[in-house]
């Protein structure tokens, strides 16, 4: 079977139809329409074997994984998804491999009524490369840099259940195990409703993919600010507690990465169009702490005492 | 260094600015925006080393490569390009790698007006994803569906040369080489320009990647109908024929892949438009046979006979 073949039999026949897709897969490129009066958001994003998912993840989680992880970045910045590429290196044809990846991708797909559009299949050491493209308006759209001294500090969800899960994957748990995170990691939740809902309330955003401390550090450098985040308030899932002591819990909410949860800022004069909106974001949203003008990132104590926190981890706390 | 320094240092400080990115790289995503009346070409295309180019290939020739082979995709569409996505996944850091390929995919970039407007590096083999974003007109974009039987065939450039190169880089010639096709495998030029004048002219087009008879049998497939190609009208470029006899590199012209050479039909009716914009294309164009009903693709040898062809290109698995 031939690369051409391949294309056709699990990728041509996608889910999902979109009205402004004047020309999808099978020619040099696509013919895409943007709508008036929104602007075209676009990010990539690769997964490597290994390096970002244990090399015996499910080929279902790996093409879930693949979108989320670019779905996640369209919802940092508040943009609605539309269309998306896949450029996918493979060491050999296997076809109950790509049958599966095509189910997680397209599943995804379906749920966020994402057209592939697309793609590319060339043979190599494996590597998933997904460009996703979405629409936001100009005025709306949300970046790094707009937080100021004063914002609340606020992340979608809960930490460090993926990175927990992440260790259980490569101590050779199984993905369909849904305890300790595994599931959290094998198949992460795009915030988009969450950052669609935080249009025009929103300061500043980031998902968190790095580790909460690393990516918040990154509103941060861009918005010339720094933060105080009170560790008592980290979100931490029953699951999470259950599991560990709740000091190694803070350790990975704070820098274990990979929960693509929405990290934002509020400004005060929002906070109450922001409570009457807070139903939209369909997911549980925690305050942390709030933005200081000294470009510094600190950490209060449950006992009082401040400190500085590495945004590199927690390894220094 | 880590990631987001490496990524300052060589592809922050790019050299194309464009006032339709409203936010490039260095936010989760890129805002873009599209023109009034124009539609978005969306197209994605990997490199991956020892598949598609020699381990050995220099950096400079990595890193103009990628990019024109990927522009090469909208040239077939008679897009005007816009704007890059980069994700680089490489096995290690290295400094003077980076510098060259990035050397390479700028002064290409910089000839086109392509902006590099967001990307990812990660770690593992080598692996190089572009996606390219372009514009052009919905009634004026050229694809492989609309030729029909009494159009002419054409193919700008020479055919071959690049396999021809690709033989001698295989076999320790250095891409500094220019002999031999070395340097039109090392550094193809996309037809952008080329594309951009068939707009309402051609019925039909593809760029040559996987040979001529593989991507032009894309557009037969396409478009319902067959084609009768001379074999003695192909272009042949003096340099490859100075290395090899003449039915050998009628072989490589024919299913050699590589060159980025357009192949595109042209109806009877806008012949005489077509002569008159020749000028425009800015390479040479050869009338290589017509468009006929028949589903087939045949070859008109130069004793008069005619054999079928085989479409079979450059197969990736």
């Amino acid at each position: 079977m031939d690369e051409f073949e391949l294309i056709h039999r699990y990728f041509s026949t996608q889910p999902v139809q979109r009205g402004d897709v004047l020309l999808g897969v099978g020619d040099d490129a696509a013919l895409l329409h943007v709508p008036a009066a929104q602007e075209l958001v676009v990010s990539t994003d690769t997964l490597v074997a290994g390096v970002h998912f244990p090399v015996g993840l499910s080929a279902e989680a790996v093409g879930h994984r693949a979108l989320a992880v670019n779905l996640s970045d369209l919802a940092a910045m508040g943009a609605a998804p539309a269309w998306v590429l896949l450029a996918l290196t493979l060491p050999e044809i296997n076809e109950k491999w790509l049958e599966g990846f095509a189910r997680g991708f397209f599943q995804l797909a379906r749920r966020f009524n994402v057209a592939l559009v697309g793609g590319n299949l060339a043979r190599g050491a494996l590597n998933i490369t997904l460009s996703v493209h979405g629409f936001a308006p100009a005025d709306e759209v949300l970046t790094r840099s707009g937080a100021h001294a004063g914002d609340h500090v606020f992340v979608t969800g809960y930490l460090g259940d993926a990175a927990a899960g992440l260790e259980r994957l490569r101590a050779g748990a199984d993905a369909a195990d849904a305890g300790g995170g595994v599931q959290r990691f094998s198949f992460p939740e795009p915030r988009i409703t969450a950052g669609l809902a935080l249009r025009g309330i929103a300061s500043a955003a980031i998902d968190v993919s790095d580790g909460f401390t690393a990516d918040l550090d990154h509103i941060l450098q861009a918005s010339g600010v720094g933060a105080r985040i009170a560790v008592a308030s980290l979100p931490l899932s029953p699951a999470l507690l259950r599991h560990m002591p709740r000091a190694e819990a803070e350790r990975l909410a704070l820098s274990g990465g990979d929960d693509y949860e929405l990290c934002f800022t509020v400004p005060p004069e929002r906070m109450q169009l922001f409570e009457s909106r807070k139903c939209m974001l369909d997911c549980r949203v925690t305050r942390l702490g709030e933005i200081i003008p000294e470009k510094t990132l600190r950490c209060l104590r449950e006992d009082g005492a401040e400190q500085p926190l590495n945004a590199a981890g927690y390894k220094h706390f």
